[in-house]
């Protein structure tokens, strides 16, 4: 693991991001990567059933199966992170979600760059255009559903990535990837309204 | 409401789809838009903060604002449905959630045409290529986060629709459509491992 000097920001170039604009990271709903360490060893997770709850402070719950390494080292810890990836790293989102963090080194066999987070413990993911760290917050449906809740207390952009290209799973090998973006302006901030 | 003379499959072009593949309907983050009825009364909500939690029988986890109409009616029906729009909706749907059900009948405003669904009492869309008949499954969220679990009991789509370009909201006025598909195949049907 890379101990950043001076923070993440300094050593990859991202900049802080205001956690109440979270929802706009993660709301379109792109595959992320969770990544989280325990005893000195990180791993990686493709994700995509999560959802925002909350604006402010961000929330986020999310399913992780009891079958995976991520879940046991997260239910341990309590702590994450959320990486989101642009369609760059397709192949190695992919790679990331078919070996278990048990068998492998996933940031060393498939050379992804694990940065120190400012606030978790566990490594952020330098390639992904923004990395989100989490704290657990709220695990009574982890026994009955596999779900998390999870708050983001710390979050990262690349300032450079101006129309980031995230990747979205429709099962079966196919991700769908943003095309042109639409603007209907709205009196309302969010959609969730009637 | 109309009442379908020999289901919503006859009467729209629709046909039944299978329950293990729901999740691919929901799983990259569109746009949804929710349909409830009470007392006679239909209304409609966009949704974007929702999530599959379990693939068979498909539940849907998603958060709907106390604030809102269809939270109450949902509360107190037990039964939604959940439409997928396609951008050729797109101002219809932001229209739908700028305005409260409780104020306008948003099928006779918005001139979308309900449809009965097939278990739930709740009139489904038709101008949508998806319509997901859902009960409630689990309120154990709601009092604390508005979040509902969902089970679809029945599911709908346009087998004519080959390639539905969905919405996918990001915040302020701004939706990303699906562009390219990419095709990764994985040895896992589903990406949640690790």
């Amino acid at each position: 693991m890379v101990a950043p000097p001076g923070g993440i920001g300094n050593m990859i170039g991202k900049r802080e991001f205001p956690l109440a604009q979270v929802y706009r990271l993660l709301e379109p709903g792109p595959v992320v990567l969770v990544s989280t360490t325990r005893g000195g060893r990180a791993s990686i997770m493709p994700m995509s059933w999560h959802t925002m709850m909350e604006f402010v402070p961000p929330l986020v719950g999310c399913v992780i199966s009891n079958r995976n390494h991520t879940f046991a080292v997260l239910r341990a810890t309590g702590e994450c992170a959320i990486n989101v990836p642009t369609v760059e790293l397709a192949r190695k989102v992919v790679a990331c979600g078919n070996v278990s963090g048990q068998q492998i080194d996933k940031f060393k066999t498939f050379k992804l760059t694990p940065v120190a987070g400012e606030v978790v413990q566990c490594p952020l993911i330098a390639e992904c255009y923004a990395n989100l760290e989490c704290k657990v917050a709220d695990r009574s449906l982890v026994a009955q559903y596999n779900f998390f809740i999870l708050e983001v207390v710390k979050a990262w952009t690349d300032p450079r990535r101006k129309r980031p290209r995230t990747m979205h799973h429709q099962g079966e090998g196919e991700f769908l990837v943003p095309g042109r973006i639409i603007h209907l302006p709205s009196p309302k901030t969010s959609l969730l309204t009637t």
